[in-house]
């Protein structure tokens, strides 16, 4: 039986995942009193008098909404709230085993932005952060956007998660084949949830800008401003990456190039197209399950480093190695949001889990615990660095 | 130490009463393909095909949301969503303790009707069912009103759970004094949430409509149709219960009276209204934490059976003898709704749970693990008669 029947009856046995389960001894009419009323007007009145009392008092400070309306799932697009709950509930147990930060899908019939800002900033108080996922682009942008002032860290992991682990991965590639990685000619492929948020982090700060070139492409080729078609997040990518307005499809952006993001489709390039890239190109080909080249193929045409999203090859860009720690970083900090420099402690720290990166280890195990616990400590001290903590913390 | 003082400690030592588990084991490469990627894709298609898939496939058959606006907190009144949430955590914990329900506080930062309809609507997909909890009278009336169509059943426990529990105990108390129920004149104080669920239950059904007279008086005396001030559900209560239009105070309601139920505030009544009402009445002087009248003051002028809300007197009215097993038996179901007949399904279970009633025994204990249970398989019977359920239940 394959994963996917045998994943079907896992669900039906144990009819969902996750569960809610109480922390509290319910035996006796004092335990009750305690528990529920009357005793319980004393944690209420604590925190009315003083909202931060309730990091403390309640489940908020160690607990982190999964919000979707189930229109970028996986790779079965918009199935919407109700048959995206499975992956919710799998985010939640992600959540919980590495990080120990207590997750809850929270599934939403509703897909106007205004209507998903509105209910995630109504449900904030419940939670101590919000990671967005699978929704589509490119609301998905201005939805995350949009809250990012409600007092509580809000992340889309599709964005994020993604783009911090591969910039991790980029970091120890370049480590590997000796060059710097700010130098790179780079070509993103997919200008998605994902694409986007690797462009924006490749494309580095006002002080330190990425020097080599960096061209990010969808299905109609590269990315320049004024690209007929383009909404407003491909032309700003568009302004920020390549305001010489290089046009062309993918073979173009690839030729001479040193590194190949790809998260779109499978099967997408071929041996020729890595050949015509730089000598020891570095090639990231993320979709799944098929990537954009098989590794094998990849490497026989010259590539240094191959990395894909499957757990079957070395180097698994795998955002589980991102978000967990991320969150629980942010909830130990009593984060209000997540900051760049958050982001950049995370990237650094998976980084340095690896401590001899080789061509095929360039990222720790996605079940090295180990990770979640220097990521979150790393975010937690950004947070605190950054000032962007709730008091008490 | 008191239980005020004692339930903040216990609040902070545990950070809130519940958390999120997972249900799978998650060691290997393997587990992960099962639990999340790849695997998961095909739960979420078996959903996308039949949406009823998903009682079976996500944690929705067995979930509850408990959700409020803080609004109407135990006797602390508006204390908004953030302090509200331990009340919540801790009615998920019952849930859990007497139900082995799972259930998520959902505490929301918006007070207009509208806003919490379209809230509740829009994170139905999550959950199997929704307690509306401490939500402000009158609001509490619309909203649930007009949720009772979005495909799951939706309850404010201060109407109903409440009233469930009353009658039960009404019921018990009419079989030891050896009177019928409907022929008993009965005055219902407070005409609020709860008030308002017991009168309306109380009033009967159409084929048996109550045969003793029923008043419901608030602050300003006898509810009568065309009274100043009444809003909508005022003047709906004054008219099926008091068409003749009698006015007065409370104590002119009392006189001759076989029913006194409180749910009103502390300290209201003396010796002298009980003795003004007609010979061994029924008190059921629910205010919390301070009755309407002592116990051992209304049995001194001569009740015949009285309760209250605490754990420290006989016959507490709590209404954890509902909720726990009317959410139980609604999503054992699949119900869609909750029907009046699941309602009067769970009076009659828990009125059974008591063998012989006596005085000081007319409802059974709080901890009475049966309780749940009996009135689960009622309500869920009474679902299954009335046709109020998803397919495949």
């Amino acid at each position: 039986m394959d994963a996917f029947e045998q994943s079907l009856l896992l669900h039906r046995k144990t009819r969902g995942k996750i569960e809610v389960r109480s922390r509290m001894r319910l035996e006796t009419q004092e335990d009750l009193s305690l528990a529920y009323t009357p005793g319980v007007a004393r944690p209420c009145e604590e925190i009315a008098k003083d909202p931060a009392a309730g990091w403390d008092l309640t489940w908020r400070g160690r607990t982190v909404a999964v919000v979707s309306d189930g229109s970028a799932v996986l790779g079965l697009g918009d199935i919407g709230p109700t048959a995206s709950l499975p992956v919710m509930e799998g985010k939640a147990v992600l959540f919980h085993e590495f990080a120990g930060v207590d997750a809850v899908p929270v599934v939403i019939d509703a897909h106007e932005p205004d209507e998903i800002v509105a209910i995630v900033k109504a449900i904030a108080p419940t939670f101590g952060g919000v990671n967005l996922e699978d929704i589509s682009a490119p609301r998905c942008f201005e939805i995350e956007e949009r809250l990012q002032d409600i007092g509580i860290p809000v992340l889309h992991d599709d964005q994020h998660g993604t783009a911090i682990v591969l910039l991790a991965a980029m970091t120890n590639a370049a480590r590997v084949v000796g060059r710097p990685i700010d130098e790179l000619d780079i070509v993103v492929n997919g200008a998605g949830a994902a694409g986007r948020a690797i462009a924006l982090l490749l494309s580095g700060t006002d002080e330190s800008p990425h020097q080599g070139s960096l061209r990010v492409c969808d299905s109609k080729g590269i990315l320049h401003p004024g690209r007929a078609g383009n909404d407003a997040s491909k032309e700003q990518i568009a302004k920020l990456t390549n305001p010489e307005g290089q046009s062309g499809d993918l073979r173009d952006a690839l030729r001479g190039a040193d590194v190949f993001i790809g998260v779109s489709r499978g099967n997408l390039l071929t041996g020729e197209d890595i050949e015509s890239m730089a000598d020891d190109p570095i090639v990231l080909a993320m979709a799944n399950p098929t990537p954009e080249i098989m590794p094998d193929v990849a490497e026989a045409a010259g590539a240094a480093i191959v990395g894909t999203g499957r757990s079957d090859f070395p180097n698994q860009v795998n955002n589980v190695l991102a978000f967990p720690g991320l969150f629980r970083g942010a909830l130990e900090a009593r984060a209000t949001r997540f900051t760049p420099s958050m982001k950049r402690a995370a990237i650094d720290a998976i980084v340095h889990c690896v401590e001899e990166p080789t061509a095929h280890r360039i990222l720790p195990s996605p079940f090295d615990r180990q990770v979640a616990v220097r990521v979150a400590e790393a975010v937690a001290e950004a947070a605190r660095e950054a000032g962007v903590c709730h008091q008490g913390s």
